[in-house]
């Protein structure tokens, strides 16, 4: 029965992918929300037979990880948590340019900072866990090395973050590699959610379902990479500026 | 009469950028520091004639910003700010690992949001200046592709936060250069001072002279760039961990 723990369920891709976990009968997955469950994630748990078990955890505040640490520990009942999936984010912007941003800090706490605080704070039940991985989830938006090619998106922030988020999982795959950690970026696509807009490239139902791919198969001979999902019909081609082709993204 | 202002003029290699450029009878230099002059700061004050000006700036504070500007201003006199550097850094430990990092939001403020508050503030005087060039010191710490290397150095706050800077000096690239604005990150080298140890490979003056090449030599065609310092005898060789060769440098 492996179990995962999901941060910002609520809603978009989070609740997506807890709800696709939720469809195999081995698993159990810990949606965790900052907020009481909604409407969306209680009916999710109602219909779940017990599998989803929501947890109060705001990935920015030290107490109420810990406690999430506490409450998921308890139902662990002596085993370990086998998969970690950091989703929560955001994606404020900066619409009158680099220079305007005023929400650096804020969105560093959000998308970073909240990052290596749960990870840190799930290590000790990941490490008695059968498969130590955890996948951060990241963004093109968060390469570099394709910065030019999203410079009409006027979230500087966003990509800032997501850069050092980048950083953070490379520091931590190094860190836990000896242990037997994976830990891998990936790149979930352009979704249909609240934070991907009605323009984007796919429903969240497709990116969930590529992203839980790379959550299945990869491990420990990929930890420290960057990876994109892979959807069929989206390989890369001339003039296409997103494609999801499975491989890895340059940092 | 090109303009500087450098960031973190009280020692290291603020200060050391300062006095070799002081040298020069045309240049003015705006040294600041978040406290009054240290002794080295100010010895070099008096003994430039004028052309080191003090400004008391803490690059993490905005109100400081804002009167450093007023003075800048006012000293230029109806000219414009040339060149900007943004030195100003901090490099703090997690010696028990990266789960341990209790200085990531702090980091990340002083090596980060500081430069962002620096420069947008400075962006007017800029864009009234005839260089309108932008140099943010970075690291090779800071490279994610080149992180495997460095994995001895408990500094995992360090390289998140510089690779958040190079991605922060792209997106300032990317916004300013329809302006004709240069942005560049660049590596000093692993240089002698209180932040990079007795240990390190050169002296600061070596790792200062080979910076500000960089500055000097670099503009609009290498903007959004990566640039390592380049010092001779120090080319790429099989198993050498670090070099200075003026190429780029990975993301
Ligand atoms: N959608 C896309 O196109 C796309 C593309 C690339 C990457 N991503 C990444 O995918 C992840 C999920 O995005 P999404 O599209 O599903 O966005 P979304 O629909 O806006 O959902 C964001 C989720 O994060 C949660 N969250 C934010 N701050 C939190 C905190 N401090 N603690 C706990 N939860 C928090 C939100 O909870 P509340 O409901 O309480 O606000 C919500 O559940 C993000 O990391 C995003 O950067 C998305
Ligand atoms: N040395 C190396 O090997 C090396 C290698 C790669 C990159 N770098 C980079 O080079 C830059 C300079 O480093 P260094 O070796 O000269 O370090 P250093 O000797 O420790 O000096 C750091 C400087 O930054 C200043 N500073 C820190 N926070 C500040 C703030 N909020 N406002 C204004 N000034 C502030 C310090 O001022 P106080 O005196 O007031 O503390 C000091 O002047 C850093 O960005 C560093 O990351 C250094």
């Amino acid at each position: 029965m492996p179990s995962y723990l999901i941060t910002g369920t609520s809603r978009g891709l989070g609740l997506e992918m807890a709800s696709q976990l939720s469809k195999n009968s081995e698993n159990l997955i810990f949606a965790t929300a900052r907020g009481a469950p909604t409407p969306a994630l209680q009916k999710l748990i109602d219909g779940s037979s017990g599998r989803v078990v929501y947890v109060q955890l705001d990935a920015e505040k030290e107490e109420s990880i810990k406690s999430a640490v506490v409450q998921v520990e308890k139902h662990l009942n002596g085993k370990g948590l086998d998969i970690l999936i950091n989703n929560a984010g955001v994606m404020p912007f900066a619409l009158n340019g680099v220079a305007t941003m005023d929400n650096l800090s804020s969105t560093f706490s959000t998308n970073v900072l909240s990052v290596h605080l749960v990870t840190s704070a799930f290590i000790p039940l990941l490490q008695k866990g059968t498969e130590k991985k955890v996948f951060n989830v990241s963004t093109t938006l968060g390469s570099i090395a394709h910065a030019a090619t999203y410079r009409q998106m006027p979230a500087p922030a966003y990509a800032v973050t997501k850069a050092a988020l980048n950083m953070l999982t490379v520091q931590y795959s190094l860190g836990y590699e000896d242990q037997g950690f994976t830990f891998i970026a990936l790149t979930p696509g352009w979704l249909k959610t609240d934070l991907g807009g009605d323009a984007a490239d796919l429903p969240v139902e497709v990116g969930a379902e590529a992203t839980l791919k790379i959550v299945q198969e990869r491990g420990k001979e990929d930890t420290g990479k960057f990876i994109n999902i892979k959807v069929a019909g989206w390989e890369k081609a001339p003039g296409r500026m997103n494609y999801y082709d499975g491989e890895e993204v340059a940092w």
